[in-house]
């Protein structure tokens, strides 16, 4: 193949009937969806292994890549989850009269055509499928090389349940995996209304710069939670000692402790028996390092410049010491990816200017920075956290994948 | 001066201040601003007469330069009106209480540092100067060489209205017109977190190619109105001259006109009082072509395949004749540039159908184009209308100008 203009001119084509799908067409096609992996979970699993037996075993993707009954029984139920979500498109926003007359309104309505950039992780062909198609977007593909035989056949099993409902399987495209289509891609500002790259940040970074149509980015979180000297310090304990070590390859995972000089002697010991059961490694700048050494930490290391602002992914955390709120404001404010950040304090002032001031998508006061997720905040299913400020700001959620439109009603109105 | 580092930088630091302003902060402000301008008429005068005498008579932008105590006064003016709107910070988007007793909010908050690229309007520089600081944003001017003495006397009377509150006037920062700084502003994404060319196409597509900045366009208009088979002739025509004679230089104006072959002979006379009054200038597809000619119509041409999805900007018009709605909605989906579209017809099903399925900022029925407009919509003054999807899309105006933030209250949940 030389060029992708046809899928990009087909794809465009079809979301002219993906718009005007309504919620009960959406929502019974998604069931269809559904019914059609759990009935073909061997088949999927067949071509699935055709993919991992291409990877090596050693390699860490190969866990993404996978494919078994339990995990294509969830990714089913999944999409049924979604099709129960409300449909979001169509709602009424706003109403205006001007006056002379003319009946203005701003309702929600499909975004159009939605593309998705992604690596080894199959299960986002159908997360994102599900997600837009029931807001009304036509979809355009283009996953990993990896995973290229699964991404195949759930495609498949989609188009089939489109041509079950009488609908164009133009609709969801997969497009193929040279490198080059990806170029093509980023540049048809003309046929896709929004790119959202999901994985690495490389690819994040390749995809924003480099694409001509607007793009969702769903970035790195470097999550800081601010021990006050106000903080229940039993309370502030178990919130970081939650935020490090319950899932820490995530994003909203805690990477940096900022703790006030004037309960640092106090609330230090208090983390030792929870880090210790995940063996935490802990880089500690000049005021808290002889702290952590008195109590006999392991794991211990000196915090230099490069342990700020890092997002550690992993069971390391890097710990400041301050010595007053406006001090951690300006850390926060200096090393945040403004993704989730936190203050443990029983102090109320401190938790509004907190609150207030620091600029992120989402900002805790006494909860654990682990939160911070679509399904939690009562949105369903989610895409990724976006940590931009346009558009969408934290769990990018079916809500986002519309965009906005006036409808204006006249009787011959003229300026 | 070698590099813009130390503006942004200092931009962003004094935007932590910005969005703290209280409403009552920003509205004082905003008055002296106002009161500044008009205190100072003589003075402002005297340095645009500056820029002036730099620019050739002919030159078509020196009408956009002049600033003359009228248009000051309704500049002082706007200032004023931009004051009285709502605040458009703090208010509650949505609320969830999570299972475990999470009390999750939704807020708007202001975007932070707005950076705006600019022309030969000195206007400019206080619309948005006005409208980012209603907002709690803080702001940063890129204008043309053109009007440099007029910015920076104007940028200095809002720094003396700061100074005077008591505010940083670090808030409100004016570029060299180096062209090399464009560059580094648009690259600025750590500091920056939106920019928003004003001006032409040329200047458009240099940001959006170039930024990592998020950027906001605000686009041609290529608009057609449908004058369906069922329309109330009369009313058609006084639609279609209005939107297209009215004010062609604007983006919201007629650039083609489709009309039901069932009605073209009768339509078309209609129009030829109104556009023989402007001398508009006619590009007639095959089958409309004989109907203009033999009803006298002047300034006709044929139609060519660059006549269609073409922006005019001035009396010309397009006009293509179509068996049916579905062929009407063909072309504007090929040609339209999404910006604002009409159809004028009595028949409700085609209305419905019309609003539906165009995917435009602004979909109009029985009215005319020309309204798409933050202040005919509500929404106050505008900074252009958006034609793109994400974020803002029609009236790009005060409240697209802040961004959301999630507020998490606990009390000690983790995960």
């Amino acid at each position: 193949m030389e060029s992708i203009q046809p899928i990009l001119q087909s794809v465009h084509q079809a979301s002219v009937q993906t718009r005007q799908l309504t919620d009960e067409q959406k929502q019974h096609l998604l069931l269809d969806i559904a019914k059609n992996i759990d009935d073909h979970i061997d088949v999927i699993v067949g071509e699935n292994s055709k993919d991992l037996a291409r990877m090596d075993d050693g390699d860490p993707k190969k866990d993404r890549l996978l494919l078994n009954p339990a995990r294509l029984k969830d990714i089913a139920q999944s999409v049924r989850d979604v099709a129960q979500l409300e449909d979001p498109t169509g709602k009424l926003l706003y109403t205006h009269v001007a006056e002379n007359g003319l009946k203005i309104e701003r309702i929600t309505a499909p975004m159009g055509v939605v593309g998705v950039i992604y690596e080894s992780r199959p299960n986002v062909t159908i997360d994102v499928v599900a997600l837009c198609l029931r807001a009304g977007n036509a979809v355009i593909l283009r996953g990993g090389s990896d995973a290229e035989a699964s991404n195949k056949i759930l495609v498949n099993l989609v188009h089939q349940a489109l041509s079950k409902n009488g609908l164009f399987t133009e609709m969801i495209q997969l497009l193929p995996t040279d490198r080059k289509f990806v170029k093509e891609l980023l540049e048809a500002d003309k046929y896709v209304d929004i790119i959202i790259p999901r994985g690495s940040q490389t690819l994040i970074n390749f995809v924003r710069d480099n694409s001509r149509v607007p793009t969702i980015e769903t970035g790195a979180g470097v999550c800081h939670t601010f021990v006050d000297s106000y903080a229940d310090l039993y309370k502030a304990a178990q919130i970081v000692i939650n935020a490090k070590t319950h899932r820490p390859s995530v994003c909203n995972a805690l990477d940096t402790i900022i703790i006030h000089s004037k309960i640092a002697e106090k609330f230090i010991p208090l983390l030792k028996e929870g880090f210790a059961s995940f063996d935490v490694e802990i880089f500690a700048d000049e005021s808290s390092y002889p702290i952590f050494l008195s109590n006999g930490f392991s794991h211990l290391q000196h915090a230099g410049d490069e342990s700020f602002g890092m997002e550690y992914l992993s069971q390391k955390c890097s710990v400041k010491v301050v010595s007053d709120i406006e001090e951690a404001l300006a850390h926060i404010r200096k090393y945040s990816s403004k993704h989730s950040e936190a203050i443990v304090s029983e102090n109320n002032e401190h938790i509004v200017k907190f609150l207030n001031e620091v600029d992120a998508a989402a900002v805790y006061a006494n909860a654990s920075t682990r939160f911070t997720d679509g399904g939690v905040f009562g949105l369903g299913a989610e895409i990724g956290i976006s940590t931009q400020k346009l558009h969408a700001r934290g769990p990018f959620a079916l809500e986002k994948l519309t965009t906005e439109k006036w409808i204006i009603h006249g009787n011959g109105q003229i300026r």
